[in-house]
């Protein structure tokens, strides 16, 4: 019973609230799943609702099972020894584990960075196919990314005077997620109607509700705020004000990005358009991830103009290149999370910067005269994770192919997942033109 | 204005912390009002939506009021008093009392208790049923429960050493709100055409929305973590750890009930069943409610595996049986209820036990060696509990039965709730085939 | 690094975790735009969809960047000098500011005004036109009205023994949006088919989805825990006291204006109608807004009943003056905002606004017997500001209306905006009956 009497001092009131801190960033978190369920579900045709809404519920549930039992202790066992700057060892099944806030918060961060695959392979990929890739990414390629870039051995973090810097992951989460994504759009193939099969143009395949992807954008942006500023695990020690500067630059940076997307296309084409503008906002709020804790609100702002480019000029890849990616993930968490990324190098103040790494630090942003280092370990961090996930995802989903497990067959495509595979569609007692 | 000066002392800082706490996980547990309000409006057809919406809104506005004017006093009335282990007798309308964090906390777990059973009498119960049902559970029914549970002098919580155990409401809540709603399930009788008329077979009456039934879910999961967590009414003296412990119990066992239906139904029908991989992560979440505070990581992935089964038991029971409880609400709550305040006297640990009731206690969970006393306990007041429930709510829908309040007539239920009682449907713009 | 030191003094904790209030309570704040938005969503009909909801975008998105650049400054700069009552002049784009908490929290609210103002003009006005009022309310409209209340030398904040009290924005909040609102759907003109072109006579034109305005609704709900709580700002020195009060009172006025809706309508029409229901629980919630702090539950329980009258009547005056609001925004903001602003001079009680003011005060209540003088404050400050946005409102919804800004030709509003100006519905998948 040794924490009985843990209040009797003043640090356990501080770990105290330091903890609550954590666990109520951890329920945000979490609830972006609820976000990313609708933002996806509104952006799939009806007829794959379900589906959609079933890869969700999979990725979550047997994803956090995964990462309890091996995730976890692969990404941070044996954190305190030397030993292992590759991999965690310990701590599987939480044995012997009692920082349990701790676990909860990485463990919906995990859950985040799997969910963001589904978007990439939607309407025409097999659900078993994510039962599979759901496993080999908490058990494996997530844990891999997070250990190297947040364990205190990681060898990523020890690189250089600061180590590379992923304040809440713009790298370990939106870059891995959006990376498998673009890999399984790619080898997935485009959805049947997508390009025509003549020019090779693309076509549009609008989905069925633009009100469910906005609230689960809006549920996103509000869970963001429990993603970015749960990172400090607490608020004793002056923590509290690298979370209020990161909700700050974090609603700065969205607001930028949006905007921009906005205006841009309402100049070009004359219409307003929601679903891009949703979409930036969320880029706005991915690109945020790395740096929002110590950059200037005059540099969120920057970085949400320029991510709003980064997710345009990435989602208009995507088509040049005729990957069909049905909701724009990699563009958005592949794309604005390399951006966000590269800010902390670009954008990082040597006040903030020392305050998070708790010791005075003179490598920090190129822009405000910190150097070129900390830009370089940035781009050597998202390049191994970048291969990292490149080589293992394309293992993973070549085999799935290879026994076909990855997709389903052209008919069932055209009629709608949700008939074969779920029982039935999610709007039965409507009339749909599917 | 005493408390004016109170944060001069350390214990100010922490009871202010400790009710900032109770706060936010009472806005969570009133958010899942949201949550059931869309899980119930999924499940039941386009026709029936307004009609179900409304149920959520009465049982949220006038269940509230007469919480506040009776149900509070009754529950919590004269605690400190050994006076009286039945019923509470002050507190009404909250006059003298100050503890305003402590009610609102339980104002919101007695409204989820009540929200309930609208599920379960869901598509041909009358609103103004609905309305005599919200009275006398919040004024009545759910007072004595949480009483005779809860309340410092409460009969079943000073029986045996420890007294019965119930953390978060598996009991007071959901045992109670499911119970009331079978009872009223089978007494209102099936829809029509749920059986069919000659071979007695159910007959699959689909809800109208997937996408808002699992939007429901998540937001159900999402405020179970203030559900759960909140009842350590604290974080200081060493409540944080418990909160954390409850915070990751609570989603293994989600996880796993989801996950075993999931994969169950699978093996067994090759579909992915959404809606009852649906409703087994919330009977996963009801499952920990009583005991997720005091159980290891590993008893609660078990007693997650288990509420799969025991909720997919229950809805086959429930059919067999003829009962109609359109959203499971009686498998879900009552079943799952009754497992997890059994597996209070099955897997709650020495340690954790110790530390909630604040004093050493070798009663604990029977396959830790805690042997049969609290097993014993918990059984005994799951009974009491129901056997009060199924009488007072068994006279309560008896009485509208017998004044014609209970169902609407047969040609209103074809046609649908809305169109009669609430003016017109709830998506007049739309097509639907009812 | 001056504040790498902080909590090594008691001071340190405590204003951390007053800060982590804040947050909190911001983040809740945000998450309110989700909820106007599917509320107006769902009121307006499906051929408007995507119109309202890229408004309520625009008006986060623009409105956040203008009021970090301007109207944060105007409403908040030079707060501790004594030089200008009338408007602040510091701190624009944030330079030189430190409490990033505190400008968070009051970008929520600028926020949530902006927003309110959209659901009066649903369904004709052009998008063009939300761009504009959206960068004038955020960076001038707004920002007087809160300097005047709330900035520390506001004018109104520093008349009479307390000066004016606005608890949480009944007045700077709804007042103002509402009454920008009101002006807007006034000079837009009503709806096409909204009235009866011979007799006059209001038509029914019911919005697209219930489902999704009640999910609104609680969402609002939930959001106004952190608005009405959040203005403690902080839980030390007894303030969590305050938020506690705040977070029951509310409770009781929501439910109390919401059954009283929900009965007389019954009762009048035999009808349970949820849309007016859902519109009273929000009318209660905003005649909390100012007075939840500082009122008996009892209070809070009349000051319900009377804003469902508020409300209904607010309501039936718009449709006999033929002003089309879509969703009784002004009805509800601005009636139900000037009787909770009112109900501060009527039920505030000696003891809760001693301890909000921090000083004795004998100015208090009219009812609990503290005379007319804060009665007669709260008249003054009531009508300055509604005067401030009538006319501030008048000259832009004129200046638009002159250069034809403001409304959309009849082709296209019969049509439906979104298919002009969005590139298509917000549900292409479904048949709709416009």
């Amino acid at each position: 019973m040794e924490y009985l009497e843990l209040n009797s001092t003043k640090e356990g009131l501080a770990s105290a609230v330091d903890d609550m801190w954590v666990l109520n960033a951890t329920y945000l978190v979490f609830y972006m799943q609820a976000g990313f369920c609708m933002l996806e579900a509104g952006v799939v045709r009806a007829k794959n609702a379900k589906s959609i809404i079933m890869k969700s519920i999979i990725d979550t549930a047997i994803g956090s099972l995964l990462f309890w039992a091996l995730g976890f202790g692969l990404a941070f066992g044996n954190a305190n020894k030397a030993s292992n700057s590759f991999i965690g060892t310990s701590h599987f099944l939480l044995i012997g584990y009692e920082n349990l806030s701790f676990f909860a918060f990485q463990w919906a961060f995990c859950a985040t960075s799997i969910t963001i695959v589904s978007g990439s392979v939607a309407e025409r990929v097999h659900v078993n196919s994510c039962l599979v890739y759901t496993i080999v990414m908490s058990a494996l390629i997530y844990p891999f990314s997070a250990h190297w870039v947040w364990s205190y051995n990681g060898w990523l973090r020890n690189i250089g005077y600061n180590g590379i810097i992923d304040f809440s992951g713009g790298i370990v989460v939106h870059i891995v997620g959006g990376c498998v994504g673009l890999v399984g759009a790619y080898l997935v193939g485009p959805r049947i109607g997508r390009f025509d099969s003549d020019s090779g143009k693309p076509k549009p395949l609008p989905g069925h509700s633009i009100t469910l992807s906005t609230l689960g954008a809006f549920i996103i942006w509000y869970g963001f705020y429990g993603f970015n500023t749960g990172s400090t695990l607490g608020v004793s020690g002056g923590r509290i004000n690298i979370a209020s500067r990161a909700s700050v630059t974090m609603t700065i940076s969205a607001c930028a990005s949006c905007a921009t997307t906005l205006l841009a296309i309402k100049i070009k084409s004359g219409k307003y358009d929601v679903i891009k503008s949703v979409n930036s906002l969320v880029g706005g709020l991915v690109s945020s991830a790395a740096c929002c804790a110590m950059v200037e609100p005059w540099a969120a702002f920057i970085i949400g103009c320029v991510a709003s480019f980064v997710y345009l000029g990435g989602s208009n890849l995507l088509l040049k290149l005729r990957i069909d990616d049905p909701l724009d993930s990699s563009a958005i968490h592949l794309g604005c999370g390399i951006w966000g990324a590269l800010s902390v190098g670009i954008f990082a103040t040597e006040r903030e910067l020392s305050l998070i790494l708790r010791k005075e630090t003179t490598v920090y942003g190129l822009f405000l005269g910190g150097g070129f280092e900390q830009l370089g370990i940035q781009v050597l961090g998202i390049t191994v994770v970048i291969l990292w996930c490149l080589i293992s995802s394309c293992i993973l989903f070549l085999i799935m192919k290879k026994f076909n497990l990855l997709r389903i067959d052209p008919t069932k495509e055209l009629m709608g997942i949700d008939m074969d595979h779920h029982g039935g569609p999610a709007y039965p007692n409507n009339i749909y033109v599917v």
